[in-house]
């Protein structure tokens, strides 16, 4: 196998699994090659990703050693994904009365909810969570994408008790987007007690939803260390959760007007 | 920029947006380099993951030329995760009683889901399909991989109607798993009439969810050209849709003896 063979493969393989931690022997018995050749085209491979902003390759080292590949998205790109979202969600014809927008065209175009996932990857990737939890429906894609790029597991919060999730823990919140109290409920068997979690969905209002979230964690003693969501309403100003982090803000539906007003977060890092 | 960060950078371009077509020129002027050089650069590229049966590259001749990325994963492969799924789905702590399965930690897993979408894309690849459909909740991830590795938009049926889906086409079915009668429901502009779609699902006993799916799709004139399920049961022999590709079927659960028989589909191609 020749050195260009190796370092492509090295990075399909790698990136294949983000955050997943290979060890230098594998590739080495892989590809029939001596460790030293392989920290070559490791270090070939790294270059290679770097000059394209597309993901950093880290090398651990110790006894064990291994290398892992950590998706990255430029500021420029998430700029220009930013502007792209926006520009797709003013489009009038997405107000359903309510103050209520269409949004699922988005939510589950996978091209565009692995970009969303690589965001709250990058943003989440040092923060030792154990899981990605996410409440379901619309949610669901942007946060198993986002637990894919952070090899974690997915906890999906469910509205209603199923016989298939075994034995559940539920509590009742009060959402302000449908203005009364709903459900929702967790498998005891999805989660660890004091273990951490991210919390991603597509969008929030008043963080009814979140905090929601965040208390039927609290359950088990597990503690959110950070709070994604793909759109969160301007109002109302005051919210039930004291950390989120958006990608786009929406501000006024004017449904006579059929205008929307929808801007990027500037301080998303 | 050298041959080999062309090469690395080309497959790791091409397979992060599988079955999106890109134009020779596009990589032309990325890298600053001649048509016959990046030819010979896709050739390079074709061979790598020929070689490790991780995808093909294939360049569509032609006025406009173009180039993409076909996920793939051998028979090998599939074979050696239909085991150690058998093996995972054979643990009797999963047995929920009245013949249900905890499964939610797999369709949860996000690299597994990537493993079995996989599977589900090389199986429709060449189908036709305009969408990717299935019906909340555990399916979503899968469906939503094969969605992004066969670059087609995910419709996601939903058991209520939501406000936030806008006008929608409700009918009811028959559930065999829960024995009652349930609703779905489709968001009328998550749709083109005449198109074609496939189904991608969790688990199917009898196919009462499937069948609906697909008489819910009959009333947008949807042809539904393939339905793959994780997961199928044995029982009942007679199903309520004709043909479906299961990954594994499940047969007996022995609730008393604490036993599950699941085995491979063997002849999945």
């Amino acid at each position: 196998m020749k050195r260009i063979h190796r370092v492509s493969a090295i990075i399909k393989i790698l990136s294949d699994s983000p955050n997943k931690v290979f060890s230098l022997k594998q590739f080495c018995e892989s590809f029939d090659a001596a460790k030293s050749s392989i920290s070559e085209d490791l270090q070939a491979a790294k270059e290679v990703l770097e000059q394209l902003k597309l993901g950093i390759i880290e090398t651990m080292p110790g006894a064990a050693g291994g290398v892992k590949f950590i998706p990255y998205i430029s500021d420029e790109a998430i700029r220009e994904l930013q502007s792209e979202l926006c520009e797709r969600l003013s489009d009038s014809s997405r107000i359903l009365g309510g103050g209520f927008l269409y949004t699922s065209d988005l939510m589950f175009d996978s091209a565009l909810v692995k970009r969303v996932a690589t965001v709250f990857a990058r943003k989440f990737q040092n923060c030792g969570a154990d899981y990605v939890t996410t409440i379901e429906t619309k949610g669901i894609p942007v946060a198993s994408m986002t637990a894919y790029m952070l090899n974690l597991p997915l906890v999906v919060i469910r509205r209603e008790t199923k016989v298939s999730e075994g034995s559940t823990v539920s509590i009742n919140y009060f959402s302000g987007s449908y203005d009364r109290v709903q459900k929702m409920s967790i498998a005891k068997r999805a989660v660890t007690p004091k273990s951490k979690a991210i919390i991603i969905d597509d969008f929030m209002r008043a963080g009814g939803s979140l905090k929601g979230i965040s208390e039927i964690l609290s359950e088990f003693e597990i503690e959110v260390v950070g709070t994604g969501v793909v759109i969160a309403a301007v109002e109302p100003e005051i919210k039930k959760l004291e950390s989120y982090c958006p990608l786009l803000y929406l501000g006024k539906v004017n449904e006579t007007e059929k205008t929307i007003n929808v801007f990027a977060n500037e301080s998303i890092f």
